[in-house]
């Protein structure tokens, strides 16, 4: 094994890579047709298998501001969830509540508009509580499991331990830890830094 | 001793109390006499003895964005500072280095314009490092030391470890840990929340 595979893998052995989320849409392949009059195109592919930008941009609609020109991520889901971060909450109008992807029960909603068309959510956006994405064989080497809650030290230029990381387990993931940009820019993040899983 | 008053003793005796710094610049008199034509006036104190938000406000314009209606923090100091988060610093076109309060050697410029003129400040936009005001009977207390750096356990909805929190000591400061946004949000902060210096 060359010397750079092997330190990859040993790096990947210790740290889990950190991705910074920036303020991102998913929408339904009927809500895509509204929006688009289409289904989304891919752009380029994310960090986790199968995700991508799409080429498709909407603007959120708040009580007090918007956003234009926001990344939608494919591919269509069940629902429309809006990601966005606490900061970002302040110039919409909206509190966000930091939940799970998935777990929009009782969230405020937003206006989307898009290209061909608008549609209001009634709920769906959220803060997007901040996780791990592994794979079973990464959640055995690391000794944790699907939901569980851990503490994550980064290696950044202002270090913090985030105390409450949800670990998500599935074959279909890579691993990497996702913030949002508070979170980012509250730990100094850049491209390529590293946490790790505090035993 | 009622037991309010000892409730806050105690707690006080155990945690420091959290405060988020928005955006905000200082300046000397002679910036406020350009761009106000008078000296700063108090409109209200601030958590640090003799500190207090002046009346007037800026609009702080950097290459590619601007703020308006910017706070400004009195009394007048030597030189102007203008503290930012890196979230703002996107806005402006700014990256500001993460910096304490005075340490403004080859930080970026910015440009500051009042009711009355406009300054170009050649350096002095910085992102504050979080650090913890504190008089020399709470260090004792506490046992640190000035410009010790100590890790804070946040008491906050996203709860966190921030690892480099300076701590700055002086008769004329009352207990406070000084965040800003970013930070702040990153963990889900609100007014009151406590943290705690960890050994």
């Amino acid at each position: 094994m060359e010397l750079e595979k092997l330190t990859q893998k040993i790096i990947k052995g210790i740290f889990v890579e950190l991705e910074a989320s920036g303020r991102h849409v998913h929408v339904s392949k009927e809500q895509a047709q509204i929006l688009f009059g289409h289904d989304l195109t891919p752009h380029r592919p994310l960090s986790q298998p199968g995700q991508f930008l799409a080429q498709e941009r909407v603007t959120v609609k708040g009580p007090k501001g918007e956003f234009q020109n926001v990344a939608v991520l494919g591919p269509a889901r069940g629902k429309a969830q809006v990601e966005i971060s606490l900061t970002d909450g302040k110039t919409l109008g909206i509190v966000p509540p930091v939940r799970l992807s998935g777990d929009v029960a009782n969230t405020p909603g937003a206006e989307l508009i898009g290209p061909k068309g608008r549609i209001t959510i009634e709920e769906g956006v959220i803060a997007a509580k901040r996780h791990i994405h592994m794979t079973p064989k990464d959640a055995k080497h690391f000794g944790v499991k699907d939901k569980q809650v851990v503490k994550l030290q980064t290696f950044t230029e202002r270090p913090v331990v985030f105390e409450d990381v949800v670990v998500r387990v599935s074959p279909d993931f890579e691993a990497y830890v996702h913030l949002d940009y508070d979170e980012a820019n509250a730990c100094g993040f850049q491209k390529g830094d590293l946490g790790r899983i505090l035993p």
